[in-house]
C-alpha cells in the first residue's frame, strides 16, 4: 500500500505505547477490515513531525477482499491525517523495507523575514538569504558511497554507517528551496543533518567544500544542528520494476 | 498591518464570545504591545476555516513604537497560526475596509481519487475530472457589475446585492485547479457559491452558460452547494497607491 500522512500530529511512524503513531493507527484500521490482527512492515520509519507522500507498507493477511474494498475500508477507519493512496497484491517475497532499493526524501525550506502560519507544519521557515548555488556545490561532495557517520544522529541503530547517495539536488522555487535526496537508505536523522549542513553553507557560514571535510571527519559533533522535522517528506520509495508498484502521488495543492 | 493566518483553527475573523476567532487574538496581542485596549478594523471578514495570506487590518493607538517593535512585539504575542507580515503607519483617513477598492480571493481545488491528508485544511479535495475550459467559459458570464443575489448566502447583511467582478480566472496546476477572483467586494459566501457553480459546470453537470442563467435568476436556491471553506484564501486587498502599502506575501512553500 502507498500511504500519505501529515506527520505533525504523530510521534513518528513507529508503534509505541502512550504516544500517537502512524503504525498503530494503520494496524488498527487494517485489522478492522481484515477482521484479524494485522501488523504492517514499512519502507521508511519516519520521525515525529515528519510527513510522507509516498510511504510504502506491506502486510500479510488471509482475508479475501477486493483491492477497492481494502482501499475504501481502510481509509474509512483512518483519521483525517492519514490515508492509503493505493493498494496492490504483491508476491510473498516482497518486503516493504528489504525489497526497496531507494528512498527519496524532499526537504522544504521557506525563506521569510516573518513566520508563515500557513506553512508552519509543512516547511522550515527561516530568515536570511540562502545561496542555492553554494548549497548545490556542497551537495556534490556527498554523492556516491560513503561512511556517513558525520551525519548520523545519536541513537542510530544501523549496523553500518555506509550509504550510497544517488542524487542530492537543491532547487529554488519562488521563496522556497527544495532539497531532494535519493539514496539506498538513510541513517537516523541523516537527511535532516545533511540539510542542516547545506543551510550553513547556503547562509555563507561555511564554504561549499565544508561538506567534504565533514564527511571525511566522520564526526557528528563537527556538523550543523539537525534541521527541524516539519520540512521533511518521505517522497518516494523505489522497488524493482517487476513488482509493478505505482509511482508516489505528490502533493501539488499549493501555492496558496 | 498585513496579516496571514491558517483559518482551520478559528471560527472566522469576527470577534465573538465562546469561539476562538482571529480578531480577538489579534486585538489581545496588539493591546499587550500598545499597553492600552486596541480594536482592529479589517478589510475582509473571513468565515470559519477560511485562510488569509493578505488580510489587512488597521487600528488607532496613541502608543509610540517603532514599526519593528510593533511587528516583533505583536508576533511574539500571537499563537502560531497567525502572524503579522508587515506594519505601516497610515494617514488618519485610511480605513482597512472602506479605503479598499478590491479584494482578491484564491480558491484551491485538488483533484484526487483518494483524500490527501497533507492538503486536508488547505484545499477542497474532490474526485472526478473537472473541465477547466468549461469553468473558464462559465466564469466570463459573471464579470462586470451585477446583482449577485443568486450567489449570496443566507444571513448576508449587505445592503446591496450588486458587486463588480474585475476578474475571475481558472488555472490548472498539476492536479489542482485555482480559481482567482477579484471584485470591489463580496457578499456573504459569494466566492464559495461561485466556486460551487463553476465546479458543477466543470464536472459536466451544467453547461458553461448556466452561470448566466443563475445570475439572471437572482435565486440562490437554483445554485450549487457552497464550496467548503478549507480551499479559500483571502489573497490580497487593493488600496489606492498613495497609501503605499506593500503587496501581499503569497505562500509558495509547497509542492511537497
Amino acid at each position: 500500500m502507498g500511504v500519505q500522512y501529515d506527520g505533525s500530529g504523530f510521534f513518528g511512524w513507529q508503534s509505541q505505547r502512550h504516544a500517537r503513531n502512524v503504525q498503530d493507527v494503520l494496524n488498527h484500521a487494517i485489522s478492522r477490515v481484515a477482521d484479524e490482527p494485522i501488523f504492517t512492515a514499512v519502507a521508511g520509519r519516519t520521525d515525529a513531525g515528519v510527513h510522507a507522500c509516498g510511504q510504502v507498507v506491506h502486510f500479510d493477511s488471509g482475508a479475501v477482499r477486493s483491492l477497492r474494498s481494502w482501499l475504501l475500508g481502510i481509509n474509512s477507519n483512518l483519521p483525517e491525517d492519514v490515508a492509503v493512496q493505493w493498494v496492490r497484491e504483491v508476491p510473498a517475497e516482497f518486503h516493504a523495507r528489504y525489497s526497496a532499493h531507494s528512498r527519496t526524501y524532499r526537504y522544504v525550506l521557506l525563506i521569510r523575514e516573518v513566520r508563515a502560519p500557513l506553512e508552519r507544519h509543512r516547511a522550515w521557515c527561516r530568515r536570511g538569504a540562502l545561496d542555492r548555488d553554494a548549497m548545490a556545490a556542497a551537495a556534490t561532495h556527498l554523492l556516491g558511497e560513503h561512511d556517513f557517520s558525520a551525519f548520523r544522529g545519536a541513537g542510530c541503530q544501523a549496523r553500518s554507517p555506509v550509504r550510497c547517495l544517488h542524487s542530492l539536488e537543491v532547487t529554488r522555487w519562488h521563496d522556497s528551496l527544495h532539497v531532494v535526496v535519493r539514496a539506498n537508505g538513510f541513517l537516523y536523522h541523516m537527511v535532516r543533518n545533511i540539510v542542516g549542513a547545506l543551510v550553513r553553507v547556503g547562509a555563507g557560514d561555511e564554504p561549499p567544500d565544508w561538506t567534504a571535510f565533514l564527511l571525511a571527519s566522520r564526526d557528528r559533533r563537527l556538523g550543523a544542528p539537525t534541521a527541524p522535522p516539519e520540512g521533511l517528506y518521505l517522497a518516494e520509495v523505489g522497488y524493482p520494476p517487476e513488482f509493478g508498484l505505482p509511482p508516489a502521488v505528490m502533493s501539488w495543492g499549493s501555492p496558496a
